[in-house]
């Protein structure tokens, strides 16, 4: 896998009102995504995806369908959660049967673990997952303070000492000096990492620091945003992309803050609004946004002025229900 | 599930060397853990058995087996650690099919989320898995400061509203003035809740507040100790009680010490240097215990001084390899 | 300084609706809470003493006042709060001047400071004070997770090295655990150290698990409450101990809760409630509770149902204006 | 006060062997500093100064020095620290009559207090402060995570009601997020806020979203540095500032990094190490830096490659002994 620059979508899984999986709308988003210059390719079944809400068939199936309706020189990514080593394997290898590229290793959950403190199990359980699966394996960087988050020395370890590595996933978060920190080690190595920010309102600081593209489910609705954002800082017109960054600001604050948990649902509903998906319904255990929520994504998504996507809703935009 | 005084066992998973779990050991350390007085029956597929690491089949062949060795009156309850509510609700109805009493439902992970801030998502997982599962639930209250752990309104909101709630495991851990709260306010409901202790080295002071039992992997090798400690202050026997407390509580703090992740691993290691268990292999994502750690153990299991369960292994104590 | 199973009051400063220091309050409520049996010193110039507000002349004056209305073989302690050592040295001196017999040095505050990431500061602040200054020494260990708090090592280090260290203000709140390991330890040293529980919530477990006495804001205004549970529990009366935990859990519960900073405006408050102090008068920057908070309170203190200090005024109890 | 793209330098306090303050050397690097365009003026007596171990009479003197070696235009403000209102106010009143133009207020540090749980302490602490002094006020915005930091409501509450509010130091830290909701928020204010960026590890981060200039203390001996970022972002020349930014992040990092409690000893040891002091004498409660420490400094500072200050010893640059 590689990436230059470029823009990698974590696509959020339409679903009908009896909460099937709308396969006909993710076929149909996926084939207009990719059509968007700078857009790199997916990662499927992330949490931007709802993964934990879906079957082992449907995870197969997502895959199929975005590998289906990539462009050539495009890449799916799979994003596998799982519990253990072994089955993370297993299901690596489903992935790649299904057609994955490679796979996007989520940060496993461990009772009463704290990465912070015991990083060795991140470590081991990697380094086992790579020895069992032949595929490119991209990490996943939480945000500092998460329980789950490694810390500097474990992320560059595993990027460094386990050759299957290909990528990171920075969602670092709010931290900034910490993305730089973990930037330039990995960049450092002797291997190389590509480096992927993947929260949306710390775009233009971590692409400022510098980075190889984005990976993020703000992509699934603001494609043509990360793309530019993208090309501004690497162009070095500082003045756009802060301005660009402050159009941005309400809507990512909105989508990237408290609480935390509902980040996914927001790429949701801010997708639905702006007509990028269909239909807001989500499955459980995510829940729908209350009103005042909704009314605080829409007036941020207005300032966003986010341009649509190819073939967006018309009646975009609106204020779901 | 009705609990009066008794102490429910959170069993250890045996692996052979070749990584098999060891059915006849289970059995045969089931059987002997079962006919211990004061044990009121098991929770099977717990972190404590390493669930994570378990396939489903294994996981239905252990609650079967726990169903066949324990004793008239005992009770099976099975854990269930999963992502979503109808995948819960799907592995509850197996574990009532291989022979559970009720379910344990562990405290649902989600990307980015934190139980504090957002409670709604624990309520309402729980409230559709009870929706959908026709059997008593016990709710997993974790250690105050875990992301995970619900706060005091939401549990009791849980406790009160979800009517299948039986029960919560008390694993408050260190704060005890969390526990008390929860306690008190779990007792003023209009419907009986049984609060089930399950950190040892807060058993003395949990139990001193009230409790109606013991929930706890320590009890897979230190059963006597723990319907001790439930005996002398159901007595009222505060000196005793504090003298086994101080026994104990050097065992109890390396166990439920930092790093707190390798917690089961040392429920595993201290079964196996006591010769309640024939082995310690673990399957990974957990990890061995460093040497300095085993010595540290060792040493605290010496000065505990466990009375040996019943069939436990001739050459105990002993220092794991 | 020597405790033997006796209460050590952390004095409240009453003040006039002028906001001046009502000093002949402070001599008449300190000479009847000094008659209450059980009752073995106050701590002067403490946080539940306002201290923070007081100047250099109100601190000396209230050190005296104290001394000349105490009884014999009591003990008066002066808290001291200072950003550093030498500074801390003088104040010392100078409460030793007015007459206190010993002092507690508060966890001294520096910027970006964390305790746990930078124990040396905390050890040397004390080293250097003990090396100038000629008294005995209590430290103040403050609730786990607070910045300033001291971590075990720390603790242990200074109360085993510094050889004026005497005693500790046991403050760690709500992790009982934590005081565990503390009094453990501490009492394994080869010196003596008194070790005083200081949070009214955690009093039953503290001393159920070990303590010398108590040293709390709390006792300002229900003295014969923790005499009682001093007493309960050395005599091994767990059910007593746990019924009176269980009285005062409400009150505990909202003095010591959220938000904790309201911690000692709530002692005035109640104090004022229940008649042990003529006014609620605060001085900034500690402000007066919202009047919902003050009906909380309010309605925890009718279940404690304190035991009238000597001199109470008569028309308690009362709501606070 | 006005700040227009200037440099605050938070001045750091030479000491001589016998701990006294070396004024001589304290009005030389003063004027020195003072010569280098950009340079707005000085805040005096702030953590960096170690104002903790200072005396009353000292820090009187420190901003007395300060006045008379500043150039035209340039500004002296005053950092006070103190426990209540009141003495905060007498506090300002006297660097007022020493010479200062201008106040910044510590955080206030209150027993038991977490500014995010019970921020209106913050708000009337200043409030009250504002309404006894009568000169210009500059907030001090902590690192997010620290207990005593604002949070953003707070924040914006007290420079939109509080008059005398002209400014924020921006020490936000690693959280560029915060940094941004706090910048966008003052700004948008009916009144004009400046907002000065803090924390070297984040200038090219924070002043890329915006910001009036800097104070911090590395511009006591990276003046031209700090300077040279502001110009460059200012320009809008990404690529500079970027190549800046990661040329002074290897000490960035060293000096703002774990534990962040020996952030303003780094500042001093560096500053020695670079020619722009002449000893790295401390007052306690501060410690000096141990060997591997100060050697990775020593490596980070040569990365640097700082200019060398009018007036910087000869020596430089130099391991400290």
């Amino acid at each position: 896998m590689k990436l230059d620059g470029g823009v990698l979508i974590a696509n959020i899984t339409p679903f009908k009102d009896n909460l099937e999986v709308d396969w006909n709308e993710m076929a149909r988003r996926t084939r207009d995504l990719a059509s968007i210059p700078g857009i790199q390719g997916f990662v499927v079944n992330a949490f931007a995806a709802e993964a934990p809400a879906l079957s082992h068939d449907e995870r197969q199936r997502a895959v199929a369908i975005h590998k289906d309706n990539i462009r050539p020189g495009q890449t799916v990514v799979a994003a596998i959660l799982d519990w253990a080593p072994p089955s993370t394997i297993r299901r690596g290898e489903e992935a790649g049967e299904a057609g994955a590229d490679a796979v996007m290793v989520c940060s496993p959950y461990l009772s009463a673990y704290n990465a912070n403190h015991s990083p060795e199990y991140a470590f081991h359980f990697h380094k086992e997952v790579a020895e069992g699966l032949d595929m490119p394996i991209v990490l996943f960087q939480l945000a500092s303070g998460d329980q789950l988050s490694y810390p500097h020395e474990a992320l560059v370890k595993m990027a460094s000492e386990i050759d299957q590595v290909v990528g990171v996933k920075m969602a670092q978060a709010a931290d900034c000096v910490r993305y730089d920190r973990d930037y330039y080690a990995l960049k450092s190595l002797n291997k190389e990492i590509i480096c992927l920010p993947s929260v949306g309102s710390t775009f233009f600081h971590n692409l400022s620091t510098g980075g190889d593209g984005i990976l993020s489910g703000l992509a699934a609705f603001a494609p043509y945003e990360c793309v530019e954002m993208l090309n501004l800082v690497k162009n070095g017109d500082l003045n756009r992309a802060q301005a660009l960054h402050r159009r941005l600001a309400p809507l990512c604050h909105a989508i990237y803050g408290f609480p935390y948990a509902d980040l996914h649902t927001r790429y949701k509903e801010v997708a639905y609004m702006v007509g990028a998906l269909s239909s807001p319904v989500l499955r459980s255990p995510q829940l729908r946004m209350k009103a005042a929520e909704l009314d605080r994504l829409w007036r941020a998504a207005q300032i966003a002025d986010l341009r649509p996507i190819p073939g967006a809703d018309e009646t975009r935009p609106r204020l779901a229900a």
